[in-house]
């Protein structure tokens, strides 16, 4: 029954049975999304899938966000190339429970496929497509947590096509019987091995899943059939792609009457893992101290972190070599930390990683485990000589990193992320343009519109 | 190492050092493919990709086999195409061992792209690349055999996407790093579910299958980067996909060292699961016994047919009701075998499987198991009244049926198959030239030519 109760679900969804923090953590969960894909408009992963690619799109349709000389291309394509931006700085947002990052598969099909329609998509309606989305890869994620990552699935990819696809569905307003051949065909296109990790290949995933839950959606909207027990059958996905399951019990807590999912989809404020995220909190608040106090980093003899296991396990390179790397080291999170104050894709290129400054900083610390500690927590001892051979010591405790649940992001912080994410490409005005044409989501009459500012 | 070795394999193999039977299993394989293309290109299931997603192709360079208007579409959507036409009749070949069904993938993304480049590929080269895709799929496939076919996988397209992934980059003149690389990227998209079987999303496979291997390549070539330990990682594809695997033991017997699998590509007879074939095989058989005697199929009083334990596990539906369910009813398969003395996709049309003669003679037939049998052997026994009264019995016994590695479909077997698909599509001169054209293979200096043909 799982598969025909999602379909059904996310058809009778309305934008009016949408509680208010549902709507805001929509719009939040978007302009988030364009942000990061505009970010990641430029990088190689993207631009190599576009220079391959490119001759194969049909008639333009659909913006590729952020790119300077305003390109478009069918919403196949759209849906890939933004969808492989949007991940590729590891800078998304993060559902907590399941560590999906929900918004890039869903996003980039609805938006491409909102903007290829002759008719006008209103912001209400893409919303509530978004939602629908968005809690059908977070409910059958959680179905398959955590067995189904453990065998080594991408869960971001292998449930996002089934988002995608729900999402699309939606949009186009197809049946319910349509919905359920649509997260079928999505089903069966299984995306995202997590030996990809450290490659390309680990963004093109979400990229991949947003395109398969868009053509599931539209073989569908043309009646080309499925199984309607896809995802709850003796050989459907759930049992396919995780060792166990409690698929039934997860979508039979779909909201209003279970639990809203996407209320509980946080933001990175860091453009890497999130274990990394305590310790560049703590140094950026350190960053901030030192400076009232006169503290030079110059002079920083030791720093000593101590931190969750799963930092170390994860994230334990002592000399990262280039930009990515240096997204897989605690030393270098901490040392851009205490260097610059902050932790944005510029920390993360590859001369930066490799500076004599960043790295003078990096050999001095320090970092140990403490099993007692929470994901989301760490402490930091920062010890001084200075001049004149005097020690100083300062010391900063983190509870709950910022991005966490306990301490999200707030608006303006994600208008900061936003901005830095696109003033490089966009210039100071048209990011500014941007940036309210999408925090404005809810009261645009036409998706359409999206091409006059990004 | 298994994902460079075959990488590497791949990239060294060489037209001249193919055996004569495999460039004969090559053709054979090609031509029994470009066949069940034709004959599945008016199924709604391609009917209706095509409807569904013609509009996001790009500019056309690669024609949809078949297709009585000659459309051309891009290379990604005639791999798509094509590759759901080619199985949408469960009549295309068959990887005994593995119950692989190697070509489609492999043929129709390679056939795509070979038809999309400036410059001709000859008919060698495309056999050469040929070989190195279904040696591909085929290793990897034995490699995870059974288990992966047991928790659910449709090992066709779960395995076809890197065969075309390693075909299309052979083609491509790609390095061994970059073959790599499109491995990787092949494997980390895994489609197929059996759950989907009965429906059109099963033939959506292979063609799925298709596409992804073609882009992996097409991006592998640009240098988008993947894991070179795709398939052996601790959390790499065999790993991921099957709960136990012999992926080195079966990279390592790769040919000529090891043993060529296409050689062991075997042709069905008839557009239906292979369990049936030795009951078709047998009637068809008696239908002509029967028309020597002067024994009338209306005089027939009762069949009985003794078969593996399998056929009545698979295919026991005794009053299927239209032409899928046929092809799951070894009573329908009998019945046209002793009528008609041929089992052709015209026979599994929806009319003639509900039509009062086909039923007349199917409700006479009874199956039993006889579980000391082969899977390719049955014993079949026909009960005449006579008019007059009198009893006759006739008897067949098929030891191996035809399209058995034993008793392999002949040549000019091929032909007639072919043949038969074909003339209702393109009329019969059309036919006898693209047959001539397609078993020429090996000597076409330019593939593209095919469009003056097919």
């Amino acid at each position: 029954m799982a598969t025909e109760t999602l379909a059904t679900w996310s058809k009778d969804l309305t934008f009016s049975s949408l509680p208010t923090e549902v709507i805001s953590a929509a719009t939040r969960s978007f302009y988030n999304w364009a942000g990061c894909t505009v970010g990641g408009s430029a990088h190689p992963a993207t631009l190599i899938a576009r220079k391959a690619l490119s001759r194969f799109s049909g008639p333009p349709t659909s913006r590729l966000l952020g790119s300077i000389d305003s390109v478009d291309v069918d919403a196949m394509h759209a849906a890939l190339f933004n969808g492989i931006a949007s991940h590729v700085h590891d800078y998304d947002d993060t559902h907590l429970d399941t560590i999906i990052h929900p918004t890039g598969p869903v996003a980039s099909a609805l938006l491409a496929m909102a903007e290829s329609l002759e008719r006008p998509i209103s912001g209400e309606e893409f919303i509530t497509a978004l939602v629908a989305g968005v809690e059908a890869e977070c409910k059958v994620g959680l179905g398959v947590w955590p067995d189904h990552y453990d065998v080594g699935w991408h869960i971001t990819s292998s449930t996002g096509s089934i988002g995608a696809a729900v999402a699309v569905s939606k949009l186009l307003g197809l049946s319910a019987t349509q919905t359920a051949h649509a997260i079928g065909l999505a089903a069966t296109q299984v995306t995202g091995l997590r030996e990809m990790f450290g490659s390309h290949t680990k963004s093109f995933h979400p990229g991949r899943a947003a395109q398969n839950g868009l053509l599931a959606a539209i073989l569908a909207g043309e009646d080309y059939t499925s199984s309607t027990q896809a995802l709850e059958a003796k050989r459907g996905w759930a049992n396919v792609v995780s060792t166990s399951n409690k698929l039934d019990e997860q979508i039979g807590s779909l909201a209003p009457s279970g639990r809203w999912e996407i209320v509980q989809n946080a933001f990175k404020p860091f453009p890497c893992g999130i274990v990394v995220h305590p310790v560049i909190d703590g140094c950026v608040l350190l960053h901030g101290e030192m400076n009232k106090a006169g503290l030079s980093v110059d002079r920083i003899e030791e720093v000593n972190v101590e931190v969750h296991p799963l930092v170390l396990e994860l994230t334990g390179k002592t000399a990262p070599r280039d930009g990515l790397e240096g997204k897989f080291s605690v030393y270098h999170g901490g040392a851009i930390g205490l260097l610059f104050g902050k932790a944005t894709p510029a920390q993360y290129e590859d001369g930066v990683v490799v500076g004599p400054r960043v790295v003078g900083v990096r050999d001095r610390i320090r970092a140990k485990v403490n099993a007692g500690f929470r994901a989301d927590e760490c402490h930091i001892t920062v010890l001084f000589e200075k001049e004149g051979g005097e020690h100083v010591t300062i010391e900063k405790h983190v509870d709950h990193a910022v991005g966490s649940l306990e301490r999200p992001m707030t608006d303006d912080q994600l208008v900061e992320k936003f901005v830095d994410q696109c003033v490089p490409v966009l210039g100071r005005e048209r990011t500014d343009e941007a940036s309210r044409w999408c925090w404005n989501l809810e009261r645009q009459q036409d998706i359409r519109q999206i091409k006059t500012v990004l």
